[in-house]
């Protein structure tokens, strides 16, 4: 029977020169020296960073700043930043990005937190006690960690990429002006709206009962994200789309995607992170290259699933051949992502992957002999045999 | 240009058994001395009450009892709850029951923190600067008050009911069991899951932009709603039907339905409130018995809003005459109501209301001269076409 638990306690400011509050909600936190963390150039070059240091000076907030992260953040810089931190007395983190930037604050956030490695946490070996407090300014729609319990980490060597998930680390506060969206290069639009509806989609996809109040809002974020998304193609400037797909981003991934139903399902982006930690791939780009591959090995296990996906979101008619409205549906949405000039295979997403690349990505993804995915639970054979399917998609 | 503060933490624990979990969570409150409130007969007819009370003494908080709760809760019993909670030194306020008993523990705690006359809040004389902490354990789906950061109260003296709005009095956590609904009788299942839907509506009905991605949440809830509505007529021990209608009932009112528009209407509901005053009806079909007149009156501001809402809830084709779809909306709205025996006016609520009392509710409505809603403005000589509207409702 339905049960689950939901707390998605981060305050959200939304809206047009939302920014100029941040040193209020500094305050009200009660933060006395912020590490102001961001990624490389256009936090700079946009002079958004310049209006948050100007903002916590107007606040009386003392602040130290660490750019630097990339997309696929890596472990190497959270162990910088966390030093940095201990030196300088840092009792509050400030991530000014999008999921790479907040991830790694809530990864040195951690390791502020607890007196081991915070490797451990994302190897899995240990559970976290704490977590620095965290806020954001959010400019890049995709990956929902502005109100998410996630975080993921690449460790340098050996490019392994890893979750860890804990309401610990959930921001306090989340500042979302689409505006900062703006600017964002058509790819990576897209990337961040597959990203959004992946979030959704991997709760979607059960083989256990939903509620049906949970399943239609989840198809209705799907297609106002699918609309918005062909908006932007030709209009990256429209506030109202740019404003419709950051909601989306967060209500996609705090949770309220979940409830009713079970945990879900999370092979596409288990097998995405892998392609992530070896390949440094867009993280959109690499769900929507597999999502096909994984959705026609595994849709037999609950064709009805599918075929209400393809109804509801994409109005392809209940045929009475839930098989047949199934398949439809997965090219239907391919077919979406093709518009939006996002890749359906590996060699789309501009990969030549070998034989021995397969076998090792399914290892990896494999660690300790472990399944994944919930709607077919996933072994390392067919990790292998997804990947592979993908390596060309539909044929 | 859409833009909202959204903030909404209780800590939901849904599902068969939640129960059980009420005395970790005070103590994850450092609660240590615990009001348990309630209203009368059935929280202590049905053992909820006594496993409560097993639950706080198994996990070591102390407590005190205060029953008593009636539906339009009165501010007598308010003042008798702080003045016990002050004398037992309460920490930490327990509502075991629905919105009347939630209400009521919001404004003990108002009381409790505040140092004037709790009443002051709700006559909009002062704001509150605090509140004590709050918990609850749902037995009514229907006033959203366990998400909500809303409490409505009743002046005893000259029936007045007053609503008083903050974040400070949004529950710690609320425990929710469908279970608990199933012996409901049928008339305040219907009325609740009005109220649920009206909750809802009073935000959509809206004439300035709104966010996509509410709307279509928010029409996903309202056919949700109907259909469970339905099924619990025949079927009321159905959880999968009680879960349904429970988790849109917070959803309705914890502030994601306001997400990307403005505030909302809120006429119907403050029509309502005298109502409620006056004659001490249900809520919910207080609230049904007036919304079809209050919308006939109004639809023409916007019909193309209710035309959206006819289509999408009631799947009424777009004719590209959006005054005939509106007024058929507003139609199939009423139909629904007295499918599930809910009142489409005045008469049918079981009201004879004077000429006299219809002018006195709309004074009282008007107090101090305001206005009510904004998809209108309404103000005093409206009010009383409206009520004077609802008395047969639709000739």
């Amino acid at each position: 029977m339905t049960s689950f638990t939901y707390q998605a306690p981060t305050k959200v400011l939304f809206g047009e020169g939302a920014v100029s509050q941040v040193g209020d909600l500094l305050k009200e936190q009660g933060a006395k020296k912020v590490l102001i963390h961001y990624g490389s150039r256009s936090a700079k070059e946009s002079g958004l960073l310049d209006k948050v240091c100007k903002a916590c000076e107007a606040a009386g907030v003392a602040f130290v700043t660490l750019g630097g992260v990339v997309p696929n953040p890596r472990l190497s810089l959270v162990y910088e930043g966390i030093e940095l931190c201990r030196k300088e007395g840092v009792d509050f983190l400030l991530a000014v990005g999008g999921g790479s930037v907040i991830d790694s604050a809530k990864a040195i956030g951690y390791g502020l937190a607890n007196d081991f490695d915070v490797w451990e946490l994302y190897d899995k070996k240990r559970e976290a006690s704490a977590c620095m407090p965290i806020g954001c300014v959010l400019t890049i729609a995709a990956a929902g960690s502005e109100m998410s319990d996630s975080s993921v980490i690449t460790k340098d060597e050996g490019g392994i990429k890893r979750g860890y998930n804990s309401a610990l680390c959930r921001c306090k506060f989340a500042v979302m002006d689409p505006e900062l969206t703006y600017t964002l290069p058509p790819y990576q639009t897209s990337s961040g709206a597959v990203d959004i509806m992946m979030h959704t989609m991997e709760r979607y996809f059960v083989t256990e009962d939903t509620l049906e109040l949970t399943d239609g809002m989840a198809e209705a974020l799907l297609r106002t994200v699918m609309k918005n998304a062909l908006i932007l193609k030709d209009d990256p400037r429209n506030y109202k789309a740019r404003a419709e797909i950051m909601w989306a981003g967060s209500l996609s991934h705090n949770g309220l995607m979940n409830c009713g139903g079970p945990k879900g399902d999370w092979a596409s982006h288990q097998l995405e992170h892998e392609l992530g930690g070896m390949f440094d791939v867009a993280h959109g780009a690499g769900l929507a290259a597999v999502w096909g591959s994984w959705a026609r090995y595994v849709y037999e296990e609950k064709p009805e699933r599918f075929a209400q996906f393809a109804n509801r979101v994409f109005g392809i008619p209940e045929t009475g051949n839930p098989k047949k409205a199934a398949l439809l549906g997965i090219e239907a949405m391919e077919d979406f992502y093709r518009s939006i000039h996002m890749p359906t295979n590996l060699e789309e997403l501009g990969l030549s992957v070998t034989d021995e690349q397969i076998r090792e990505l399914a290892k990896k993804c494999a660690y300790g002999g472990r399944t994944i995915g919930s709607f077919r639970a996933l072994d390392q054979m067919d990790m292998e045999k997804i990947y592979r399917m993908a390596l060309k998609g539909k044929a």
